[in-house]
């Protein structure tokens, strides 16, 4: 099954997709290509002979037999024999029986249906590839995280609501809020991949078959899975129940878009008239064929643009859940998109996470943004206090005094202090409060503290994580 | 709030959107109409201030006031205001201090922000909607399946793969794979549900408001959210985190699938050709307004119709869970659909369990069926006795005799019987094996049996859901 | 069919869905509300009779009483009748035959199936909705586009790719490409709208009722169809083939495309650090809750917000062309969600217009944003020069050069200017070029230009609209 | 660029995109895969530098330079230079540079931006496929599709609604409908392809480098864009405006419909049950890996899969409508995933033709299922002549006598006819109307009569679309 790496790398351009040619996560390939595929098939024919082996149905010679047919089957004859049969599952089948002894080859896929196979392949492959490349590779990227908000819980930058500013808070705040819904995130994809199901229950899920050789055929079905780590779907038909894939579907896709959130942030963050960060330029990166100036944001709009190509096949997962009495195969070609989902994700988090490492952080300029609203932003805590203080529709009143401010170009505080109408209600302000309408620099509520407790939080659960 | 049922009734049908004059599920007012929406907005206020009164910001009379207010605002006042103000939360706000004495007032909304209060009452409605009307709506539907998975637990049908003929199984097992579905999603809906949560963190999340006038202003976020039984997020922007919100929209439309799945089903076991199902006709009731003779589907293919219009609207979802900074407002619209989502969903459960339960079930129908393949069905367990027995390539062998079979019109156990190649490995089968391919009814596997254990399974959880 | 307005304005409170009780477009009532489908499915009955009468099969009196009918119909008897009948159009049907004389009652619905009716009304009221209402509204917004355009042609503004600064052009240049791409949109709309067909082939689309009673019922189909201004599809099932109101669908929804992209790039120019637009605030309008200085452009998060919620609804549509045989009824509930898509873009686009009616632009930061990258924007000019000129590798010169820029805080033509080994290369330069390199301002290109022809292009396919 | 053929069939299996390793289409190598990509793009920096020459910029000689690239870059160079300038197109346009003469290199690429080139390289690419393959491919499917429905127009079936027996049809008729939709598809697609666009306006769409140059850059680039055939938009940014490509994939995917609604109906057509079609089987063929006998319509399934796969991508393109200002580049990675679309929807057409030549039709079981309803749908025509003959209320009549029908399994007719109180009605059929109620099979309209015309007409299409 090798191949030869040189002309491999040739042949990516004569690719129609760019999951391969382009955006591929060579981690994921002992899980998620059509090879590792079908040496997880394989696999699950090993489990079943192994059961079979234990019930005295076939010589103990089997175990050994079936270990080393991964090394002998070539490619070739196997899409011969598809060509031939017109039934993938049946020509590896066939393969196998033609390389094993006689005497192993009738129990060769004994009593099992192709889905017994095959969603027990992806299930196990789907877990294995996420537990050993995707969980960690998004452990990295809340550890980039982590440190990020971490060190700058103490950065004051403007908070933003619709673009427009609002009020102050930390640039480590802000990236909690990522941490928090990452690592929210990541404790479901464990729950998720843990609830995939495997199955042995034959053609039509009523273990017809088994049930031939077998009093209890649910305890083989539950023997076979446990051989690979897996545990059988309370019940099936000749599929798997569809709801626990359509679980991991989601988690993925749903924790897509938390990077992509993170990427439009971050781009708009970049704009030259904003400033507060760039992605680290190589000195021989080039941002535009034309403009020898440009420095683009694109890892963050790579992400973006990814995103945007795979959230939407999240409708195909859905009416896949569609299957015909015991079934129908009109989720087979669709399903076998699914590794590329795993596999742009995963290519997805790790662009982010090294962009995130790269992150130039301009603090002066965030101090320097904030300063543009700074005579504004006291209005919130302006119209509270004079509320506290009695003084009656103190969110109208300040709102008018905003208008003039702005028209008169001069400071909100200077104004209000000014007013005599508000002088009285005024002095009942406590000094750190009055010291807030000073210095609105410091009205940033509990930013820093809570950017910490957040990252404290995580911190902890990390451990768990791994 | 009052409204006029009689004229209320004329005007559905001036009316844009079904789901108002064609779908509505009246159980749902309370929680998911505009005017529920605003209810629940001054119930959060109605929190905020209990616990202003309880920090000696406000006389304890506030509560009281507080709480008649919902009886006292007026639609055309509220449309009013919001036209002048053009901010919907602002003018309830406004509205809410006009009708109070000038000593609540002030404190009335005080320190908070819109979404404090919008995304609070969102959380509550949706999880009281869920667990006050729709889990028990999704239970009925489960128990009314369970009867019929129970009922029909020993009822022969042929399985049915790719809409062929596949092996003999039980109607009442072909039901518990739904019963095993849909007790399984309501477990999640359950969780999902709790998991959703408020916030009082303020217009950026930093509680910059709060922390003006307490120390630990997280504190009283989780007093205020604890009186409407609510959790805070761990961390918030100006909103709350979209994840929780995007899982449970994913449980309810991936229910909705298995709703769909059903009902696919339903249909084409109604056609008249195979006749196993029908869909009970009251005596007034028209199929066609040109064929007297017309007897459709139509509740099934209403739950399907409904599911192609709801389903796609999980990319809306997703789309809102990208707000970019401390949020953008470009979620607001969007989310004010997600209501929709949970009436109609609502509205197709009991749909297809009224339906489920006037379900006509022809069981001569379906043993007839199941004899049309009967001659062929045989072919998987004598390949695998064959094998048993030691015959080589015995899934080719009998391949070949079931074209024997369909070419000559005569039963496949016929033909292999007579074969002398075979005939020493026949003599190694034991009686309960010749007694299947002598009867191949009886080659159900566990069918009824593993109906029943469902059955017992999920009557138990059952217990719990209440 | 009247409505109590004034409850009817209370009313709308106790909706779920939020089209009606706040995206509805008054104007679209005619067509698209439930009483007005009903009225359309009148009108074809009428149109049908009009045929009976011509072909002598009914009195000529039956005109005048089919006419009178749609004012006698209460909805409180349909609903009852539909209740009865669980088939909306034979409950219309029904009524009509009561509600006219004995000698007309039999000819009511002779010889259609239901959907000869529905199918037809939909094409009819769709075309008119979309010719009376939405296009007008279309080419108003248009209208204001192109002013924008023609008003702005000269202003100079930064190209920006990426969100970054690319090349200079002017803002009418910016605003004259969405001109040309929603004028594109008008004349598609024009088109997809003319070819939504009408059908009168009865229940299998064979014209098998017809046919006992016309030897060429294509004809007698025709005639009714074109008392309606409609024409027949080519060929149909028991429903007209679902192309052409999927290519209608697809026309209003990459229209809809067209008006989130400006309202994206508005809302970003909108950003306090950019600050070269604005929406006109109303002295009472309210941007925050919690913060009285708040201005936000709610207008373009509105549109974007709606994009969100209705774009996805087009795998509604694809799905619903699949439809069994000759035909399900899978597609009837969710072919009802149609008109919604259809009347909150049509809000959408009254409020993209409104908004760019009084959207405030800020020449003087254009021109100060502008200045923020001349320094480098003549890198392009200069290497294109420098090639132009024989100087081997001019790119990758410039782009050092413009590291150096950067890193001496000094500007890119200077640096060039002075560095003797491309002195002569510059002496080639001709003088409207070294203007250029001395005023990058004037590297425009022919962006105002541009703007006024396509601005020209435009008025004149304006007239052809009307 | 050779590529070692052997090796590659072995690699096909270390991908992850089955687009690749399972379903490409060969014949569209030329144009969609990433080498021929690479190749287009060349081809557009050719004709810039054919328009160049004749402008005298650079020597005569450059064409003929450029016109040897394609076969002296290697990919391995290529990768090296991505590598380092983190830019596709710029690599491209470097390693050109390298590889012509010192003369010539400056002019590489002279004045254009990127998107110049890839914008225009995937007009042309696509349109070519379009017309040398895909149009073709759809073509030789609806010759396919005309011959069944020629063939087929006078075989008797039962059309069904609701999956339920309606009226009789005949087959060719049932399938003219699709050779309807999918002509008028062909249609589209020819004209949606003109009207790709392409475009030469530089880096923010107003010919700002050109115009250093040449007075009338839009003339310069009319001529560049000529040379290969196409036309330049009316109006650009950095990108030509997304809706042309909008338009193609919407007709793309709303083709790919018609397809999957074929699939469906075929596939329910050859349920044993009903048994009108078999899919061909081949000898070696298997259906099942367990159960021989298994006969499964896996080519339909796997077109339905397929379209369920491909067709939520248009959520893609709708949202990659949406590009900042004069662009991000958030559609970048999304867009390369367009071809794999036209890839495997090519894959489809074909193997649905291949299916439906190989389409085995039971008339015989045609007949006999209609035969299950004949005694019911002469309702429609009985209740038209009764309503005809002036008997009130025939609907109602004729719906209770099917129930007494069905309930004493009588023939409708017979009923009616020793119905006395109908008797004076029935007196007034005409002898062609009582023949249909005596021979019911004769109750098909014009259905072979509109299956002619309709071949007919598509025939006289086809000969336009050679």
């Amino acid at each position: 099954m090798g191949v030869n790496l040189k002309v491999a790398e040739e042949r990516q351009f004569s690719l129609f997709s760019p999951t391969d040619y382009r955006y591929a996560f060579q981690e994921l390939t002992p899980f998620l290509t059509e090879e590792a595929f079908i040496k997880y098939k394989i696999k699950v024919e090993q489990a079943l002979i192994e059961i079979l082996v234990k019930s005295k149905f076939c010589p103990s010679s089997a175990i050994k037999e079936l270990k080393k047919i991964s090394d002998t089957i070539s490619f070739s004859e196997l899409l011969a024999e598809e060509e031939r049969t017109k039934h993938d599952l049946r020509a590896l089948v066939n393969l196998i029986k033609k390389k094993v002894t006689p005497e192993v080859a009738p129990f060769v896929h004994f009593g099992a249906t192709s889905y017994d196979i095959i969603d027990t392949a992806n299930a196990l492959r789907y877990r294995e590839a996420t537990e050993k490349v995707i969980l960690p590779e998004l452990i990295r990227l809340l550890e980039t995280w982590l440190k990020l908000a971490e060190n700058e819980s103490e950065t004051l930058q403007i908070g933003r609501t619709h673009g427009q500013h609002a009020l102050p808070i930390t640039f480590g705040f802000a990236i909690a809020q990522y941490v928090d819904r990452l690592g929210g995130r990541i404790q479901k994809l464990k729950e998720a991949v843990k609830n995939l199901r495997g199955k042995f229950s034959g053609a039509v899920g009523a273990y017809n078959a088994l049930r031939i050789f077998f009093k209890a055929p649910e305890r083989i079905e539950k023997e076979i899975l446990s051989k690979l780590g897996l545990t059988p779907a309370r019940v099936s038909t000749q599929i798997v129940p569809p709801e626990p894939m359509t679980d991991f579907a989601h988690i993925i896709i749903s924790t897509f878009g938390i990077l992509a959130n993170f990427a439009d942030d971050i781009r708009h963050l970049q704009r030259p008239e904003i400033g507060e960060l760039s992605e680290e330029f190589t000195s021989h990166q080039v941002g535009s064929s034309t403009m020898p100036h440009k420095r683009n944001p694109i890892s963050f709009e790579n992400v973006k643009s990814m995103w945007k190509a795979f959230m939407p096949r999240m409708v195909t997962v859905y009416a896949d859940q569609i299957s015909e009495h015991q079934r129908d195969l009109t989720n087979s070609a669709s399903q076998r998109y699914l590794p590329e989902l795993l596999v742009v994700f995963t290519t997805a988090v790790r662009r982010i996470r090294r962009a995130s490492e790269r992150l130039m952080i301009d603090r002066e300029r965030m101090r320097s943004n904030l300063k543009i609203s700074e005579p504004l932003f006291i209005a919130e805590p302006l119209q509270l206090l004079l509320s506290f203080s009695g003084y009656p529709q103190a969110y109208e009143y300040v709102r008018e005094k905003v208008n003039q401010a702005l028209q008169e170009g001069k400071s909100l505080w200077e104004i209000v202090r000014q007013d005599k109408k508000v002088k009285r209600y005024l002095r009942r302000f406590l000094p750190h409060q009055n010291a807030l309408l000073e210095k609105p620099t410091l009205y940033t509520g509990i930013a820093s503290l809570k950017a910490r407790k957040i990252v404290k939080y995580w911190k902890k659960e990390l451990i768990k994580f791994k």
